[in-house]
């Protein structure tokens, strides 16, 4: 039987993954900072991932054949520069070697866009130089470069999900598509930069299924996580507010566009789909619809409660 | 005042920084394994610096200024691959952040010529591209990264020394220069292998002298600290028959030719004369020649006791 260590399990890509980990057959152990809605087959752990010891004696109960980590320092606005992404480089480190020296046989880890150069619109893994602008991005690079030279050299199998723009539900509400669907939902203006950045977006619930196939899979190294079709900001922006009836509370241009970002980011997912052989389930409309209709559930559940 | 944390102090490298670090003003504190032979201003400590808590209670106690952090995983033939490599990426990572939150100021640290792509002959910073063959040279170039994003990012002073092919006294007796050493001094034969590899060597003085020189420069990023000169293996063996009166004890091809290895290896020092403003103080046959005596005051001195 196939054991699986899913860290970062309260996270946006962690409680999307519990399910589809459980569906294809493994026996799932999740570690979490925070309680987590746990179905059949899922047994939650508290080990604080700082703590080698605490790593150590967890990882001696549960033997785990597999390792999907995702735990790191996400806050947003602020885990791009903060040093918080030091001590989660040291900390992965830590349970990378632990748990190959216990007996771990596949480790796949989540990495960024954020590793790319992104003078490059399109995104290929192992063509497109890896160059990250923040600490953030050095962190990750850092980590899948230690991840890749680990594995080769001690016989580890390994991959690296490279997320690019997952959305969906419990993301936090600063973000993009909350924000835009929370304001239409409660009538006010979604104010919006002008938009014209295009951004390679991904259902989280789509994202989970692909490192679910990718850890299953036995392929090695980077793989793009994405949808591998690129929109303008501003289109989802004007999608949410179509689908949700109100076109007019989109106010593009209310926001002043963000400095330093670059204009395109597209995943290239040849890797994904033809290797690993997984392609998303959702159209862009479609994740689009199952988020507002997960927000609005949200919304009126809190006016009951 | 300026006051040194020294990490690595009982090492190769790290013992013969020592006193230059006094020298220079610094009030030196030096961590390490083993007890060290240390001078008037040297305050030693024993911290694990696998341990936060030690780390932390150290640097509180020390509150140094500088960082010169040397310790690594350094056994021979063994350190190109050991997991050791992660623990010790995860250690440098974790002393950065708490080095620099309790108020350090500049930081200097270890990295190795391994860390580029040894299909150039000429390393030069910023130029040649880093493509580490080993998981020792890929986590060196990963803390050279972080230290680099980390360093933009939060204001703090860094600086990263690639060493190339240091040698003196107390290096470790299987290693090239003091195996041929000691077999000549023996009167037995030293057996190499063809010797057609050609290498930067510095003498492990120089070394030390021009870390400290760039740990009290403001010089930021990766610095070659090497000779600039490179040579034959075989004619580093050579001459060290040569200058101890039996260059027939010296079997170049009883050994075979390593395999994978590069035919040459060497630094470009502009950044080191140009910018850091340093030089070797020792021709190649000066450091041998020295090396030498060192080894046979070390024999006269062990028959003695």
């Amino acid at each position: 039987m196939s054991i699986v260590l899913l860290t970062g399990a309260s996270g946006f890509l962690g409680r999307a993954t519990l399910a589809p980990l459980a569906a294809a057959g493994f026996e799932v152990h999740a570690v979490a900072r925070r309680p987590i809605v746990a179905s059949a087959g899922v047994t939650c752990h508290a080990a604080d991932l700082f703590d080698d010891r605490a790593v150590t004696a967890m990882i001696d109960r549960i033997s785990p054949t597999h390792l999907l980590h995702f735990a790191w320092y996400a806050e947003p606005g602020k885990y791009w520069t903060s040093r918080y992404n030091l001590d989660w480089l040291a900390a992965s480190t830590r349970l990378l070697a632990i748990f190959h020296a216990r007996g771990g046989r596949r480790a796949v880890m989540a990495g960024t866009c954020a590793e790319y150069d992104w003078n490059h619109a399109i995104c290929k893994e192992g063509m497109t130089p890896l160059a990250p602008a923040t600490l953030y991005g050095t962190c990750k690079n850092a980590m899948q470069h230690v991840l890749a030279a680990y594995s080769r050299q001690h016989g580890l199998s390994s991959a690296w999900g490279r997320v690019f723009f997952p959305f969906g539900p419990h993301e936090q509400t600063v973000r993009l598509v909350p924000s835009v669907i929370n304001a239409v939902l409660r009538g006010e203006p979604a104010r919006c930069s002008s938009g014209e950045q295009v951004r390679d977006f991904i259902h989280v619930q789509d994202a989970a299924d692909a490192f679910v196939a990718l850890l299953c899979s036995d392929i090695t190294g980077p793989v793009n996580i994405a949808s591998g079709k690129a929109v303008a900001v501003k289109d989802v922006a004007l999608t949410i507010g179509r689908m949700l009836g109100r076109p007019d509370l989109i106010a593009l241009g209310a926001l002043p566009s963000p400095k330093g970002e670059p204009p395109v980011l597209e995943a290239d997912t040849g890797r994904l789909a033809g290797e690993v052989g997984w392609r998303p389930a959702m159209t862009l409309e479609q994740g689009l619809a199952a988020t507002a209709n997960w927000w609005r559930a949200a919304m009126t559940y809190e006016r009951q409660a």
